[in-house]
């Protein structure tokens, strides 16, 4: 099992991008700033998509302009087109040259409006992209990797398919993928086909880098986080107080990520280090509650950290 | 890992327990009738507990004379003293000879106004109590087992301790112990306590069968629950919608009991059969939700089940 993790913060993102009407900006500024303060190395703040689709995003370039940028923090957005990618380039966000694509046809189409084919065709525009700004593409993302509203389950073969794909047309121009990360989206995923999956990836490609993408929509979150973590995953996506959902997934008020505050809990309970303050995850679960203005999903708010009444002693003994 | 579990159903007690004003008994029956039809061999509906205490279970023996019995379901209800045992006795509920006991002194004092010690003497009156009703005592429980919101942790020496000597009460009065709970009834257990408490119980006492009875207090539930099939545990608590809490656990609103049918729907992904109707399950979470008139816990109701995009060969792949 990984001793240390490192939790990349999805939930403003996450959070705002399905919100109508859209969060005001400044409660988007706050909400950085208290995470800023947690210990978070990095934080997923904005989407760079059309205010078309998603109005609730029409503010990316202002949040990043208006955040309080702590040293070390890195602030990150997404993008599903080049247009996007473009964008994200003018602004100083941090970005990470990636390639992305879907398991499911479907989602794809839904949430790309491309087939897998168009999109693992729109590849080379990325990488072309990514050079122009001296940016190294050194990561593939598989979305819907484990099971899809539409399509059902996902096989495996198509997850390790479309990660060999990524780093051929990766390979074809010239840059080395050290990191895979795979996207649950919709929630499909259990614990024993987390730790198939993982052993399938790492055996195809030992020297990939593994990271998780968690979504919490029927439950199982965190019973897969601890399956990953016993196959010696250290990389992980979260959402301060389960933040999140997706707009083009089929279902509407489902759960959202894996909650920051209580997958770190658990790890920081297991002995395994997360270098979060999870007192200050907690206030800031608090405040997206008050943003949001509803309960969030998040158990750790409501259930109590009682860290007063964990002797260090406890920890220490199940290291 | 074990092949199939048997799930012990306790929302409807665990859930109207805290309820102020208190739900209907029409609704009790209602949710009773409904649950009775989801392929469950045993729901726990009621506390005999006195009213002046919790008024919501004022008509535990009304409950049980006006449910719809379904033949091959327990019915069951739990008592905290011998004067409860003996009210359970005089209607047809189901009774289990057992032994409990709170591994917290606190917890166990705010629970049942004794004292550890005193709880122990207490022993022999049931166990007198069960033998005038030709009912073996076969059980023991152990609550806040693995942690206590008002002692921390609980260290594991403290729970084989009460293991030992409910067993050597059992033993002097020529029962024997066969069934051991360990109730997380506050939520502080992790998987990897999980795994350790159930490797020490098991290697002094093998011949035990281990049952587990986990709160999603802090959201590490199902991750403690894949953590014990792990370890071959088979028989599983769990409620409805995710019901429940502890009226004397110092977090009021804080999440309950593991959600039966998102665990069920776990065990179902990972090729474990339940025994379960998922979708009877999910339409009894939406009723819980109507009765108690708030959103529950639960995720599947709300992240959807799909089962017709769930093939039967992807459980047949993973089994």
């Amino acid at each position: 099992m990984t001793k240390n993790v490192v939790i990349h913060e999805v939930g403003p993102r996450e959070g705002a991008q399905i919100e109508d009407p859209p969060i005001p900006t400044a409660a988007k500024v706050a909400l950085s700033d208290a995470l800023s303060e947690t210990g978070l190395e990095s934080i997923e703040l904005v989407a760079f998509v059309s205010p078309k689709w998603v109005p609730a995003m029409a503010d990316a370039e202002d949040v990043l302009a208006r955040i309080t940028r702590k040293p070390g923090v890195r602030y990150t957005g997404i993008y599903l087109n080049v247009q996007g990618l473009e964008r994200a380039l003018k602004t100083d966000c941090a970005i990470e040259g990636h390639l992305s694509i879907s398991a499911s046809e479907t989602f794809g189409k839904r949430n790309t409006n491309r087939t897998r084919e168009e999109a693992l065709a729109a590849q080379p525009e990325f990488i072309a992209a990514y050079k122009a700004a001296g940016i190294p593409v050194d990561t593939v993302l598989v979305s819907a990797a484990f099971g899809c509203n539409f399509e059902g389950y996902i096989p495996l073969e198509r997850v390790t398919d479309t990660i060999a794909r990524l780093i051929a047309i990766a390979d074809e121009h010239g840059e080395r993928i050290a990191h895979v990360k795979l996207l649950d989206t919709m929630g499909w995923a259990n614990p024993e086909q987390i730790r198939r999956t993982i052993d399938a990836v790492r055996t195809r490609w030992p020297h990939l880098e593994i990271a998780l993408h968690l979504h919490d929509t029927r439950g199982l979150g965190l019973a897969n986080a601890n399956a990953a973590l016993h196959e010696d995953v250290r990389r992980f996506d979260s959402a301060v107080a389960g933040l999140g959902g997706c707009p083009f997934a089929a279902v509407k008020g489902a759960p959202g990520n894996i909650t920051t505050e209580d997958f770190a809990f658990m790890c920081e309970e297991m002995g395994i280090s997360t270098g979060l303050d999870l007192d200050k995850l907690v206030a800031c679960a608090a405040l997206a509650e008050e943003i949001f203005g509803r309960a969030l999903p998040g158990h750790l708010s409501k259930g109590g950290l009682f860290r007063a009444k964990r002797p260090v002693s406890w920890v220490q003994s199940i290291a």
